[in-house]
């Protein structure tokens, strides 16, 4: 199979229908737009099972996803699109990049979620953008698929939220990638795992995600896996 | 006289009258946040002239102003206002950070002028900020109040781009500050001059603004009067 895109944590292949594509999940993390790389034995089938676990609570509250069906521990088969090069963030708490950039402290709760986009190219290191830019400079998406975007974006937070929560687990801040049908329909690719999640544990505070590697915090895979058990049991 | 602030380039003192405020401009030109720093005899008399002659266009423009009337050389008397920690940039040709952070040629006409805002706090270098930061996170003003000044930013642009044009110079980009008066009205505050615009010869392209001092260009002060001695004959 022809492989057309390897990503820090996936892979994609073409595969005999045209509209389908083979999504592989890796075992690397990487931190710092690949500064900081390690291969994490069990990640990859850990981010599967929680994607296809999260893509599946999605989809059954109404929100249109690239996924298709399962293969393999490691694979799933998805739609495809053409990803929109936007790397939207949603924050229900301030942490990492926000807080360092307007200097307030990890922790403090919004008084709403807010959405952040970067821009996603590696060699711009992901410059974080406005409307403005996304609208009139670049000319990424049109103002109406920004506003089905940015609507869905708040939709997969509420339902992500209200899931982890049921868990134990605050869901601090997370990474959504949107792309475009053949047919212009505007749907959730990429993943949703805690390699782009912030998420606590409500009680402790702990981290349970990709943190842990960025700031050496403890085992990566072990916070991993309780985030996918505790949210198996959850749901 | 107290002074009640100090910045890179200007004084503010209070005056015998609450509510007016005594601007001085300073010789000081600064680069990169003041890494880079130089006196230049004359840019305060400069930049003073440029500032009371494109303010008064703008107030017959029906822009708002703390201008209220000149001193001597180095000195106006202003308004005293709230000023609302933003600096509103407006954009109508990709140059400087713009260009560095979306990789963009400098020099590439935007199809319509874009604004920006930052969030203007010295410590933490102006980070760009977006709406929801503003509204929601920084709570700097209401929404109310940004539509105020978003729609000011562009009229200032168009008021001003025409007045440039007439003197053959391209205004590319330029900064402005807002302050909120006793009354809760919104102003056109702090100054505009080639210390906070980039302004380049319609013919030659040659930098007539602050780049002359970034990135060593050539006498800051030959740039600023000739962009003053165009304008005076321009309008």
């Amino acid at each position: 199979m022809k492989m057309i895109y390897e990503g820090k944590a996936k892979r994609l292949y073409e595969t005999e229908v045209e509209d389908e594509l083979l999504m592989e999940f890796k075992d690397d993390a990487t931190a710092g737009n690949g500064a900081k790389h390690a291969l994490f034995e069990g990640k990859g089938t850990l981010n599967k099972q929680l994607s296809m676990l999260i893509y599946g609570m999605l989809e059954e509250g109404g929100i249109p996803t690239h996924h298709i069906r399962e293969v393999d521990e490691t694979h799933v088969i998805v739609r495809r699109v053409k990803i929109i090069p936007l790397e939207v963030v949603v924050r229900n708490v301030v942490a990492g990049s926000l807080s360092k950039r307007l200097g307030i402290e990890e922790g403090v709760a919004l008084s709403e979620p807010i959405i952040e986009t970067f821009y996603k190219v590696d060699e711009l290191n992901d410059p974080m953008i406005t409307d403005a830019h996304v609208l009139k400079v670049l000319k990424l998406c049109s103002k109406g698929d920004l506003a089905v975007i940015k609507e869905m974006a708040f939709k997969v937070n509420s339902l992500l939220g209200a899931a982890f929560a049921k868990a134990g687990i605050r869901l601090i801040d997370f990474k959504m990638e949107f792309g475009k049908t053949a047919d212009g329909d505007i749907i959730l690719a990429d993943e949703i795992s805690p390699d782009c999640c912030r998420l606590w544990d409500a009680q402790s505070g702990e981290k349970l995600d990709k943190d842990r590697f960025r700031r050496d915090l403890g085992d990566l895979t072990e916070g991993y896996r309780q985030v996918l058990e505790r949210l198996q049991h959850a749901l």
